[in-house]
C-alpha cells in the first residue's frame, strides 16, 4: 500500500484536521468524532445534515456552508458513522424549523441515522429524512438493500440545501429533496481500485485490460467485469441503463461526469464529450453540466455519470447561490 | 497503460470538446486547435493569456473567465502550443488595453509564446509577459534554465485577473503579476508516475517504497529519490526548502496544496493539517487555504505545496470575484 498518510489509524482523523485547518471561515469539528458543522450556525432554516464513511472526500464535509448542508458526520472509511456521532450532529445545527438528514442508502447508514433521529425527536427536535437510491446498476448489493445512493446526493444537497435557505419548512425542504431522488440517476465503472488503508490491499482486483461496469462508491461489485473498451462505448453503455430507467424524452437534465479519486480531468472531459453527444442526438438538453470530484472512491480510477432530470423549481434551487469548500454557484 | 481515452490521437481534441461542452456559458473554442476564449469577450480591460502543453487540467482552460483567464493555448501532452495557436489566442482577445501573456517557464514555452507575441505586435497588438518560476526544487531541469514554472502560476492568473477587471492598464497588471511571482515558491513530490498516452508508458520508475523529491509537473527528475516517508515527514521537508528561499518570517500567506492528477482528498487534507500545524509554529499566518487539484500531471500522485507572501493589494485581489469552470472566488 503506498499512500501519502501518517499512519493507517489516523487518517480519518487527521483528515478532517486538515480540511476543518483548510476552511475555518466554512466549517469547525465538534468534540464527539468527526462531525463537521458550518462555522457560524443560521438560524430560521431548515438544517441539512448529511455523511457515511470517509474516503468519498469532497463528500460530505466539503459541502458544509451556505445553500449545502449545515453538517456531515464521517464515520470510518467506508463504515458508517455512530448513532451518537450523527445525533451530537442534529443537535449541533438544529432549529426550530426542524433537520433534515439526508442518507445514502447502505444498510449502517440508514440504521445509525434512524437511531439518531429517534434520539434527537426525543429531545424534541423535528427530523425528517431522505434516503437517496440513484445508482441504476443494481438493485441490491453487498451492503445493501434495494438501490445504492451515489454521486446523485449531491443534487440533494445542493437543491434541498437552497430550497433551506428561502426558509421553506421542513416537509416542502423534505419534498423537493425526494423530487431530486425521484428525478436521478446515476451509473459508474471503475479501471483500478483502490485501497482502504486499514486493510491495506485492494477490496478487488482488476486485470491490466479490464474494467467493472455499475461498481459502487466502495467498490462493491456492479453488473459485469469486461475487457475495457474504448471511452464512447463505455459512456454509450451506462447511459442506455440510465436512460432507460426513467423517461428523460424532451426533459432538461443537469449533468454530473463524477471522477472517483484517481481519474485525471482529462479522462473526465473525454467522457463528457460522448455523454454531451448522445444527449444532443436524443434531444435531450443539458441545462448545466457539473465535471469533477465530488464522490469518490479515495484513489479508485473510474467515473460515474448522473443525470438529473428537472423543472423548473429544480432548476432555480440549482443556479441558488452556495458558497461550500468544494462546491460554489 | 490503462486509460479511459478513445485513441492516443484524439485525447487532446476530445478532451477540450468535452470541456468546451460542459461550460458553454464560460468558453468557447476558437478554429484553429485548441485554443479556448471566454464565451463573451470583454471588451475595456486586458487580457490575459496562459498555457502550455496539455495534461495539467484544469490548467488553464478550466481558469478562463471573470476575474481570471481570457484565453488559454493547449499543445498536445506535455509540449508546447505553437507559436501560431498563441497567435490566434492574442488576436482573439485582444482589447485596446492590450494582452499579458502568463508563461510558465519551460524553454519550449517561452520561445513560442515571445513568437507569438512578435507576430501580434506587428499587427499592432500591445503584448507584455510574465515568466513564472515558483518551484524551488532545482536550478535547472530537463526542460528547463533556471527555475520551472509550476503551480503558483495559478496565484498569478487569479491575482493579475482580478487586477485586469479593475480596468488597470497593462504596466500595472504586468506589475502586480511579476509581484505573485516574486512572492510565490512551490515545491512538490511524488509517488506514482504519469504516463503520456502517446508514450505508452510511464515517464519515470519509482519502487513501490520510493518517492522523488522536488518533481516538476511533467514528471521530470527532482532533488532526490528515497523511500516513502510519513506524509508530516515530507511536508517539513518540502516546506523547510521552501521557507529558506525567501523571507515569510511575520508575513500572511496563501496556501495551496496541489494534487497531481491521481491524489485522492483524503491525502491532501492530512498534508495540509501538517502544512497548517508547521506555519502556525513558525508564526506564519495563514490568510487563505486552497486545497485541490489545479496544476496536475495527468495521472501522476503526488502533490506540491505553494506559499504566497501577501500584502494588501494582492489579499483584496485574491478576495475578488472569480467565475471560471475551475475556480470561483
Amino acid at each position: 500500500m503506498k499512500k501519502i498518510i501518517n499512519a493507517v489509524e489516523k487518517v480519518e482523523d487527521q483528515m478532517i484536521e486538515g480540511m476543518v485547518k483548510a476552511y475555518p471561515q466554512y466549517v469547525k469539528k465538534l468534540d464527539c468524532g468527526n462531525v463537521v458543522v458550518r462555522a457560524d450556525k443560521k438560524e430560521g432554516k431548515v438544517a441539512l445534515i448529511s455523511g457515511g464513511g470517509s474516503g468519498h472526500e469532497p463528500a460530505h464535509g466539503g459541502f458544509v456552508g451556505k445553500g449545502m448542508l449545515d453538517a456531515a458526520v464521517a464515520g470510518a472509511v467506508f463504515t458508517s458513522p455512530t448513532p451518537d456521532q450523527i445525533y451530537e450532529g442534529i443537535k449541533a445545527i438544529a432549529t426550530d424549523k426542524g433537520v433534515l438528514m439526508v442518507v445514502k442508502n447502505y444498510t449502517g447508514d440508514v440504521m445509525n441515522f434512524e437511531m439518531a433521529a429517534e434520539m434527537a425527536e426525543m429531545e424534541g427536535i423535528k427530523v425528517a429524512h431522505v434516503v437517496t437510491n440513484d445508482d441504476v446498476a443494481v438493485e441490491d448489493s453487498t451492503w445493501t438493500t434495494g438501490r445504492r445512493g451515489v454521486a446523485g446526493t449531491v443534487f440533494v444537497h445542493k437543491i434541498a440545501g437552497a430550497k433551506a435557505e428561502t426558509g421553506a419548512e421542513l416537509e416542502e425542504v423534505q419534498a423537493v429533496a425526494q423530487k431530486v431522488i425521484d428525478n436521478v440517476r446515476t451509473m459508474g465503472m471503475a479501471i483500478k481500485p483502490c485501497i482502504v488503508p486499514a486493510a491495506g490491499t485492494p477490496g478487488f482486483e482488476l486485470g491490466e485490460d479490464e474494467m467493472e461496469i455499475g461498481i459502487g462508491i466502495h467498490g462493491e461489485p456492479g453488473t459485469h467485469r469486461e475487457a475495457l473498451r474504448p471511452a464512447d462505448e463505455i459512456v454509450d453503455m451506462l447511459l442506455e441503463k440510465i436512460l432507460a430507467d426513467i423517461d428523460y424524452n424532451g426533459s432538461e437534465v443537469a449533468v454530473m461526469v463524477n471522477g472517483c479519486g484517481a481519474t485525471p480531468l482529462m479522462e473526465l472531459f473525454i467522457v463528457n464529450n460522448r455523454v454531451a453527444d448522445v444527449l444532443a442526438e436524443k434531444g435531450i438538453k443539458v441545462y448545466k453540466t457539473f465535471v469533477g470530484e465530488y464522490m469518490t472512491s479515495i484513489e479508485m480510477e473510474g467515473f460515474s455519470i448522473s443525470l438529473l432530470r428537472l423543472d423548473d423549481e429544480m432548476k432555480e434551487l440549482l443556479d441558488a447561490e452556495a458558497d461550500t469548500p468544494a462546491f460554489k454557484a
